[in-house]
């Protein structure tokens, strides 16, 4: 029954990780700026942006949303066209979805796309929804290699008689923050006329990438992810005229609405905080300023290696934040304490840090992302106290 | 160039509507209550509610997500399984592209779905993004009727030689908020094995609807518009155990993800909000509480057409808050102001009150829901005060 007792369990709900130091890669450069939570009070209710609207999300003057999406975002992105959209995985099916319909438009069925061995997820259901099959690359032994892709483009035409209909790169992938050749993988798929999509969900409002300098297509961002914006909130660029034509086609039941945004995407607090946030975004991604979350990471990982406890698995020196690891040390004492695989979790919520998956101790991805020297010290210093609590160091 | 000095255009911007008496449609019923607005804060954070997910959102326990989706939600909008979405939009997108995918994969071409004529543009559009055809109901007089779904199922078949994938009625339509017979236009439908879809984005939350007490099969709804939740979020609804399972069809790469959720949706503070407004959506979609909001609705039009200056479209004696008035009065005065058809905004941004568009003086829409009788007053008399101004009254 809808009674309304039962029904206040989902108000006034705390966040009990609010407070913590969050390793969650998922999370670190996600946490909004103060810019953010003024945005979002303010347009906070529903639909707030609408009041404003004459017809197209992007073209709305004041708030300065077309100014956003139409001048400082293409140039960020280093991109022809952007768009807002409601995350990366939705901005990776649009350019799918579109380039699927635009094939199957003139007659070619049963298409394809090629993919990093190591992509989200999303990217394989994004697929998947649009109708498409994928051919990966192969697995890698530590980089996705441009030759890598070269290979599953070939396997696709020799097996399906046509090119796929796109090569996305994760970049970096989220799993062990890898950092592939992006020019040389565009390079490769662009021999054999393939065009490229980057994801950069793990990239784009941490680090600099820049989809006009390696030559990319498409390119798409997380705004809850990594540029500090209430989701679900992301973006999407494209380069050149006619793939920005084919992916922003106008409806013919509507001439102003956008068929692969389904005629709006972020229409309310997620796209005003985006834009709050993204004067510190720009900011952090200077490469001056990335460099020096890239060193953090590395004395991280330098002082976690040589307490003999921690492996870095994935590209070292480390070129990202998202690093993931194997602790012998933590799965020793997950065997032989009676919370088993969860004490780490129970020991980390002590200590007030919240990021490792509840149950992890031999595997498990963290990020570093803008931390800052005393908490990641307070991260490091935390994991050695619980080794030697259980006598592992 | 993104100058940091520019860029600050972007941060710290008031929305001068906020402390308006606001009657667009699209704003009277997504205003944040104060749980939800509790909830922004919260949880505002990027993909906040990820820190408590063990890879599906719609299973997460604490926060009680769960509980909102697989039992408060299913209840709310009479249907055996719910998700939360991106929007409504979203929501009947994933609906046809679900069915179109299915259907594909039956080896059937160049399917579609039948509307009714007074479909909202997001509809249209996402019938064009799953590659469907629309055939739509004639041009009703007053009314959308059951036999004019009829009539177009039937002009489908003699057309193209098989029925729609789906029959979808919105449900107020959102320009005169007229309220079809939902339950007749289901079985009409259901007599040619066409399933139905409401559109509930000026309903489910503003008022009584059911799918199960009509027999609809899927259901959506907007949160952003009609749950005062902060956007974008939605809500869908389904019955039957075969559509559910079509519907929410996993991905044959990750046995957890959702295909037509593109593994995950709402994935931070708009759930939250949702969930934080929903006892209080319960409570005004309660019969009694629908009641007083159309007797307050039916009073204003009252005043209004007893002014002689403005007509009803449209269902009248009227039942919805949602309604679409001619106002001769206001587009004399367009023709003989220096300020021509933007007085009529200018004049009413004056007296704080915000929601006819910029240009609109002949025809417009509004609504008045949840704004009670003191301000309805208030808008009443300011109407008749411009009226006067203008000696047309």
């Amino acid at each position: 029954m809808l009674e309304h007792n039962s029904l206040q369990m989902f108000q006034y709900i705390k966040r009990d990780t609010r407070d913590f130091v969050n390793i969650d890669p998922l999370q670190t450069a996600g946490a909004l700026t103060d810019a953010a939570k003024d945005a979002l009070l303010e347009w906070g209710d529903g639909y707030s942006v609408c009041d404003y609207c004459g017809g197209s999300l992007d073209l709305v003057k004041k708030p300065p949303i077309y100014d956003f999406v139409h001048k400082s975002l293409p140039e960020f992105l280093g991109v022809d066209e952007a768009r807002v959209m409601n995350g990366a995985r939705e901005s990776k099916f649009a350019v799918m979805q579109s380039l699927a319909m635009a094939a199957a438009e003139k007659g070619s069925k049963d298409n394809y796309v090629v993919m990093d061995s190591w992509a989200h997820y999303s990217s394989k259901v994004a697929a998947e929804n649009a109708g498409l099959d994928i051919i990966f690359t192969k697995k890698p032994e530590s980089e996705i290699l441009p030759e890598d892709f070269a290979e599953a483009i070939e396997a696709g035409i020799k097996e399906r008689g046509k090119k796929p209909l796109l090569a996305q790169i994760t970049y970096p992938d989220g799993s062990y923050g890898n950092l592939a050749d992006l020019k040389k993988i565009v390079q490769v798929s662009h021999e054999y006329e393939v065009p490229v999509l980057i994801n950069g969900a793990y990239s784009v409002g941490r680090m600099p990438v820049n989809a006009k300098e390696v030559g990319a297509d498409y390119i798409v961002g997380s705004g809850h992810k990594s540029m500090s914006a209430c989701g679900p909130v992301g973006v999407l660029g494209v380069n050149g005229e006619e793939a920005a034509a084919q992916l922003f086609r106008k409806s013919k039941y509507n001439k102003v609405k956008e068929v692969a945004l389904l005629g709006c995407t972020s229409r309310g607090a997620p796209i005003m905080t985006l834009m709050a946030s993204f004067p510190e975004v720009v900011r952090r991604t200077q490469p001056e300023n990335w460099e020096k979350e890239v060193t953090l990471a590395q004395s991280f990982i330098k002082r976690l290696e040589d307490s003999g406890k921690f492996k870095l698995f994935g590209q070292n020196p480390h070129k990202h934040d998202l690093m993931f690891f194997e602790a012998p040390g933590f799965f020793n004492i997950s065997e032989k304490t009676k919370r088993g695989r969860y004490f780490l979790y129970d020991e980390l919520k002590e200590k007030k840090i919240h990021g490792i998956k509840p149950g992890l101790t031999k595997n498990f991805k963290i990020s570093t992302f803008g931390l800052g020297k005393e908490k990641l010290d307070y991260v490091a210093e935390s994991f050695e106290e619980i080794l030697k609590k259980y006598d592992e160091i």
